[in-house]
């Protein structure tokens, strides 16, 4: 893209450039409100080459813009905590709310491209965040933001210039990092690098925009006509429809509610010994995982009632409690709605070698969202493969993922609630809308087996929880994770 | 205190031990209904020698506790972003939710005692923390949390032969840390040092308890009395309103709002000329402060319709969009309400060397919540002293602090409100909400004469921006900014 990239420039004068740029300043303006109105987040994504002018840039971009509605996010190296999350979650983030816009300078093309220079990643791993990032774009967009991407381009013999030019003055030496040299002295290396990083990531749906940024006006003219036409044709298509993508992971084949066995029994006698036991080999392994910076993340979904509670307790029971958190997920908050739906579940992952615990998770979206209509048809259609790629995302950055429902029949569940109702100190965990769920008991039971069906994958499979004898249910979840635990570290 | 501490053991066989932990693990299980029901915040600190025990105490206190209710959060080194935060700012970011357990393992004592010890902070620092470590505990206090402070006391060949037998093991080896090392050699510094932060933050409100740990089993049922007493205590309690302080600082005498002339008159073209060369100084004085880390806050508060936004826009727009943020506030959120007040503000604090502009602040108590009853009497009534603590706080990290109120008399705001209704493009910025805050001007003019007489202090002044002609409020404000930062470079 690099080499053979069209030099876009306005063969008019200097005057006339100057007057659009003010007048698509304006119109970027004027298009808060378009950007507001419709609730179109904005990412702007702007990479390019040492020296490019990236600062300058956005500085020049946000000019007229009202502060209250884009923010700049500068990505540095990442930090010791950021390495320990998996490689697009600062990226993720950053994403911007509905109705804003966010700037980033400098992203995941160069965190990469440094990362191959020096060799810290090898091939497959390349590939691997090669094909993130394009999932990344994708779920984006389909998920109604508008993803802008610039490269700024200049040639070496630039480059060279501009460093020198501000190594020569003491004001302004510390601009220029040990990195900007390599960048000059390896060019060619870079150059390859780079072209392979936006080729691979040069999508229908998020392409790039290499800009000649040797003329910072002309650059400027450009990266404003690119923005507002965009804005204006997301203002304009935000109501088509996405693409509903089905595909192909290597699923299991998993059984429908209806044929799962719910007659296990397990004496309390039995449990006291057997938790025990399990409990002491869990912490064991709880701790070798902590020495091998495994992260494992653990979904728990299921019937009210069911006993999911009780089951993470004894589950998390067994844990250093330093290594692990309980994250209960209730309906989202204004500022994560006004996000990518995924956001708040990569936002609360945990730092590898420790364990997440979901209670109520990301399938939410399949269950209550579909059934109660919070989102749109296209919206939970298209989830089961964003929750596959989700997933995926984890399992390669090298968590262990499980997923459990946690099972009862309908008459398990219609003895615990009214043994509820009678219970004082248990009365809190029964509502009117436990009740109301339960009517709808078959719209659910369809929508779980689908979402059994359609999100079984081999690296991050659902277990069926028998819980209508919760101390049976208990002792599965544990020896469960116990065997996906052991699995991983042969 | 660690010398003259008082054994407390309980002088019962260990059969009778290990009933009444049995016990009172489960009146602690009960316990976690009752704060919820009161929406009391719990706020465990254990601290202690190392191999004390801290670990296996927390482990043992949260055995019986539901996960959703409680997190536990291992405080280890500060990393280098929390560095360029206040002192507090990563324990502010733990504190519990209303109706839920926080557990810290080791906190500010551990902290402040390693840079006492490796003689990282010089006397007036430490005095400084501790002042602001008791009143981080009363605040807390008075905002209704329950804070529990726990010291794990061990002898001197105690902790020798636990580490001893710690390092012996292949398996346990990496748990004794070169701190741990250094405790044992300088025990008698350590003592010392333990002692005077002990003694300087064991207040009435949130005293220090001290705890005997040799015998893990004595220690737990010390600890889970400890819990359970405090926390029956704190649900008695928590009608009681807490003492409204009033603190002596030094505050600058100010004018009333009806006092402040609005006659000042600026052209546009003398704007235009002004505005472009204060950008230019504020631009460098924004690198400057950079370099040498100095964080800047700066607080917008004004009428409805005072130009408040377009203020702010002139002034960011002379920075380095990689240096600053703005953050505008709204009400909160419910993570948000369900915590300290001034908690999502600390949340939003810059890192040195950085800007934060709000837009609408944490006075917000003082006004809003105070006139619409969104607080107590008792709440706002004590915000004045909480709020000036908060800023001090700010002060002493470094941080230039800085106060607008834009001001705009009635008529002007009548012509504006008229204006934007008029004009279909401004029309989203008026709502029926800013018409019945304009009835309340006359209660709100009295709100905001006492805050500002009561909250201007010398690090943190409040400035009355004229702002019935905008060209000059802007002018103005800016102008505050540099001769406030170029103060301090001096």
């Amino acid at each position: 893209m690099l080499k053979n990239y069209e030099i876009r420039k306005y063969q008019i004068p200097q005057e006339e450039i100057k007057a659009l740029i003010k007048e698509k300043r304006a119109e970027l303006a004027g298009q808060q409100m378009l950007i507001k109105e419709h609730k179109i987040p904005v990412f702007v994504l702007i990479e390019g080459w040492g020296a490019a002018g990236k600062g300058t840039l956005i500085g020049n971009l946000i000019k007229d813009l009202d502060p209250r509605f884009f923010c700049v996010t500068t990505m540095k190296e990442p930090n010791e905590e950021e390495r320990r999350k998996p490689f697009l979650w600062r990226y993720m983030e950053t994403i911007p709310e509905a109705g804003k816009f966010v700037f980033l300078n400098s992203g995941w093309l160069n965190e990469t491209a440094d990362d191959v220079a020096n060799d810290r990643i090898d091939e497959e791993t390349l590939e691997q965040r090669l094909r993130q990032i394009r999932t990344f774009d994708r779920q984006l967009k389909d998920n109604g933001y508008l993803v802008i991407k610039l490269f700024l381009q200049i040639p070496r013999e630039e480059q060279k210039e501009r460093l020198d030019k501000l190594k020569e003055e003491k004001h302004t030496r510390w601009r220029v990092s040990e990195k900007d040299i390599q960048q000059v002295k390896k060019r060619g290396r870079y150059e390859k690098i780079y072209d392979r990083i936006l080729e691979a990531t040069n999508t229908g749906y998020v392409p790039w925009n290499v800009v000649d940024a040797v003329d910072k006006k002309q650059a400027l003219l450009q990266a404003l006509h690119l923005l507002t036409n965009q804005i204006n044709q997301a203002a304009e298509n935000f109501k088509i429809l996405p693409e509903i993508l089905h595909k192909d992971y290597p699923l299991l084949k998993m059984p429908k509610l209806a044929q799962t066995p719910l007659d296990q029994e397990m004496s309390k006698e039995e449990y006291g010994i057997r938790l025990k036991e399990r409990q002491k080999k869990l912490r064991e392994l709880h701790n070798r995982i902590y020495h091998k910076k495994i992260p494992v993340v653990i979904a728990y979904e299921g019937w009210d009632a069911a006993g999911k509670g009780g089951n993470i307790k004894r589950l998390a029971g067994a844990l250093d409690p330093r290594g692990f958190e309980v994250h209960p997920i209730a309906s989202p908050e204004p500022h994560e709605k006004a996000r990518h739906y995924l956001w708040r579940f990569y936002h609360r992952l945990p730092k590898d070698g420790h364990i997440a615990i979901f209670d109520r998770t990301w399938y939410g979206r399949v269950m209550v969202e579909r059934l109660e209509g919070f989102c749109t048809e296209n919206d939970w259609k298209r989830a089961y493969n964003e929750i596959n790629e989700f997933e995926q995302e984890l399992s390669e950055w090298g968590a262990i993922v499980i997923k459990f429902w946690v099972h009862i029949d309908k008459d398990t569940q219609l003895a615990r609630f009214t043994e509820r109702e009678n219970t004082p100190e248990k009365r809190w965990k029964i509502t009117e809308e436990d009740w109301r769920n339960r009517e709808k008991w078959d719209a659910y039971e369809e929508a779980v087996d689908e979402m059994i069906a359609r999100t079984s994958t081999e690296n991050a499979p659902w277990y069926i929880i028998q819980s209508n004898n919760k101390y049976y249910a208990r002792i599965q979840a544990i020896e469960i994770l116990i065997s996906e635990i052991e699995k991983r570290l042969l």
